[in-house]
């Protein structure tokens, strides 16, 4: 089964960020296929005039987009909606060729907030992804395994991760025979 | 009856924005009480890190949405969903004591557009906005009223513009004495 490229994009800024820290503890766990992005703090905001010229950091967004096989997006949910971070980063793939048909994979990693699943779910289908469902988890990360490190040394949590990417794998192979059916 | 002071609020950077055209038409309208903002787009993307000392641009959105008795957002729908400006803009009145109960109005001028509308909803809710459900309002302005000029030129454009203006006077005073019974 070939091992899939993983774009891991967390939606918070915050440098102490559980959705960043689960990216990175990813890239620890998939060498070498996970790559943490950092484009969506570096974007500009949203501007549909400047589509046609875009600035550097959004070809760079695109281009890492359209180099992975699947994105997976950790976005926190701030007042019950999605992280005005983590939309403005998908604002500027709402045109972009390069997204439509992409897999892309929801990870929550506070299973008591769905208000912003529910909302990345509806977004993501509007702008043609590819939801996968089988890859879309739940990870209670609240309390004590909040960071990279933590993550990565509790038994259960790396279990998790490491069935996530073999979950991942599994998903896109089992999609190219499949088609189109596997979308939400 | 007092007149309130209103920051028109669009969700949109696009030069030709009808939100932001509606905006300042407004303030054609309710010259000296209406301020169109232009906050959103100067906003570095939220970093809960940065609320200790916000920056400057972070600083003035704030002060001037203390200054305001009213909100009026209007935003475009992206993917359905609020635009990234405009909720980037509320993620950084999350935690802004002054933006608790601030009395918030909607326009949709996509009304065949509901999915953003309804998160705005949700999101402002849960930030503990005063949702004015009278002064919020639907105004069809696809076609040919999508300029400042356009809108104020047109009779039931303006009336309705108009008529907003009383509308917000009136719920806000009445919202004085009949207390937060008038959320949504």
């Amino acid at each position: 089964m070939k091992a899939m490229k993983v774009l891991a994009v967390a939606g918070s800024l915050r440098r102490a960020s559980i959705n960043a820290a689960f990216c990175r503890a990813l890239v620890q766990l998939g060498p070498g296929r996970v790559i943490a992005s950092e484009h969506p703090g570096r974007l500009p905001l949203f501007n549909p005039d400047l589509e046609a010229e875009p600035p550097a950091a959004v070809g760079d967004w695109r281009a890492a987009v359209q180099a992975a096989d699947v994105l997976l997006l950790a976005s926190p949910e701030y007042a019950h909606g999605i992280s005005g971070v983590m939309k403005n980063a998908l604002d500027w793939l709402v045109s972009f060729e390069g997204f439509v048909d992409k897999p892309v994979a929801l990870v929550n990693t506070s299973p008591r907030a769905h208000h912003a699943y529910e909302s990345l779910q509806e977004v993501l289908r509007t702008m043609n992804a590819r939801l996968l469902r089988q890859s879309s988890i739940s990870l209670p990360l609240l309390g004590g395994c909040v960071t990279e490190t933590a993550m990565v040394a509790d038994a259960s949590v790396r279990a998790a991760m490491q069935g996530l990417l073999r979950t991942l794998d599994a998903e896109l192979t089992g999609m190219a025979d499949v088609g189109p059916s596997v979308q939400w």
